[in-house]
């Protein structure tokens, strides 16, 4: 059941494991990709390194290291040799996936998991473990587009739409990134914890048509980080010419949008799928340069299907976070 | 009914105009922006310089100029300020549109016309002024977009969808950029004017799913010049990771994107509008340089209506220029 071990390969001893919807979905076989079971779910996870193999250079031994959206890719293509490596078509995922011998794939819900030294990143020390999990999939999620989009411009307008895992830490690494930042939400009932917890200069109700004309073309980009249906016109009509619309959320149903917009504003819809393996590193080290915190709630194993269920109604400000290692799972 | 003219004006003779679908919609007052008769169609104006304002420093008496898709934009904003002038919300169009002095603007269907020096561009010698009439709206159109997000790369595997005046010259300017240009079409019509006319390298029949298949994952861009509906899924799956897929054609209706695709390969979609006046002297300085002829049909005036009553049907290789000056139309 356990694949073939080289010699740049390390096992680690889970501490903490972020959750989110995709595994949720995973877990009850509802992504396109059928789940094969049994699975050991859920990417994210951070442990400490507990064995070296001979060729791992990056990391020593009592290393604290993060694993995220893959976990391996052909590392010959001109995708894996430009740091690109999350769009290799070899790519490998964490779980419900197959390893180069054959082997599924496992993910963090272990006591310990082995991992190639290359899909690892290291934690900074100045950042708590369970800090980091959110960052390694949902908070590169959001630095990745940004960062190929934008660069190091601060002189940037930028909007978020959907405050979930992903949305949240969008935010607080927009704003981070020196961006002035608008959450766009289809109501007011999150104008207070976007203004106040996360610290972004304006909301614009999305349904409010009054506000939405006054706000047309002043975005330089919009992140959406909505998984579910919805029609794209009105949004596009917030970005300036030569804007950018971001898609890193996927509804299932096709979206729509109007080629006479994007032509008479040059503008550009766009997806991005998590980050490079040097992304992480850079968001970590980012992250933990400027004494930033992600908003989680940590739990214990045994609350893990309550945690599931609370996700699925959005009760959760804005990740929950498992204690893995403090949950005795032997 | 004349606007005021200012020292930076001149007056041309007008010499050819090309026409396109753009003009027949308008004239037939079948576009959003309704026509208001009587109007003096036509763009792509190719004209003598006859009389020069005195402030007139980029030509001179006898000057053989273009010109294209707006003649007027604010001058003042950043849009302008950085040669996207075509994108300034205040840009005038050249017929069917009006001037800040509130006069109607009046195309090239005319013994003269009047037009601002930083809206006209110098057709070289090299070229002849028949020669140089599509370029100033159909050429630019697939040029500018090729160089905003191909620049000077040559290797690059680029895809043309659409055969028509933007099109032909589309596979041309790619050709001469040095792509490799895949012409990809519904039928196998157009496969020997493809390969042997415009010197195609590749001709992609997309109802052909053994073809498409193939060629999955293999293009850095498609120019898309189709102005009626069509599906995009099968068309986005042949662009490479990172792939652009560039809409300059404007179907009415909603176009659908899968976010899906887009997320999994970093794919963008765009759009753009013909060009800046710096495009479109770029654009005849290149053209000229390489020798390069665009495959026109010149007609009289007396001609015009059948010419338009051809195009509808498709029924010109590629564009037909009327012969303005030639036509006596006093």
């Amino acid at each position: 059941m356990n694949r073939d071990t080289s010699s740049e390969d390390m096992v680690l001893r889970v501490l903490y494991c972020g959750i989110d919807h995709t595994d949720l979905h995973q877990i009850r076989g509802e992504l396109i990709s059928n789940t094969k079971y049994p699975m050991i779910p859920v990417h994210e996870v951070v442990g400490e390194v507990i064995e070296l193999g001979s060729d791992v250079k990056k990391f020593s031994l009592g290393d604290i290291v993060g694993v995220g959206g893959i976990v391996g890719s052909c590392g010959e293509c001109s995708l894996c040799k430009s740091n690109l490596e999350q769009y290799c078509s070899q790519r490998i995922l964490p779980y419900n996936d197959i390893y180069k011998d054959g082997t599924p794939t496992q993910g963090g819900f272990s006591s310990n998991m082995v991992v190639h030294q290359r899909f690892a990143v290291k934690i900074p020390e100045k950042l708590a473990p369970e800090q980091a999990a959110p960052l390694l999939c949902a908070g590169v999620t959001a630095y990745s587009p940004l960062k190929q989009w934008m660069g190091s411009n601060k002189n940037v307008q930028g909007g978020i739409m959907g405050l979930g895992g992903v949305g949240h830490l969008g935010v607080k690494i927009a704003k981070a990134m020196g961006h002035h930042v608008t959450v766009i939400s289809s109501s007011n009932k999150k104008r207070k914890e976007a203004m106040e917890d996360l610290n972004a200069d304006v909301f614009l109700v999305s349904t409010d048509e009054d506000e939405m004309r006054k706000a047309a073309n002043s975005l330089d980009y919009i992140l959406d980080t909505v998984p579910v249906f919805h029609p794209l016109q009105s949004y596009l009509s917030l970005l300036k010419t030569q804007g950018k619309f971001i898609l890193v959320g996927a509804p299932q149903q096709p979206l729509e949008i109007q080629a006479g917009v994007m032509i008479a504003g040059n503008k550009t819809v766009t997806g991005s799928f998590i980050g490079s393996m040097k992304d992480v590193q850079e968001l970590l080290d980012f992250w933990a340069g400027k004494g930033m915190t992600t908003m989680i709630e940590v739990v214990k194993m045994s609350y893990v299907n309550k945690a599931f269920e609370r996700m699925e109604k959005n009760d959760v400000r804005y990740r929950f976070v498992l204690d893995v290692a403090g949950s005795n799972l032997e």
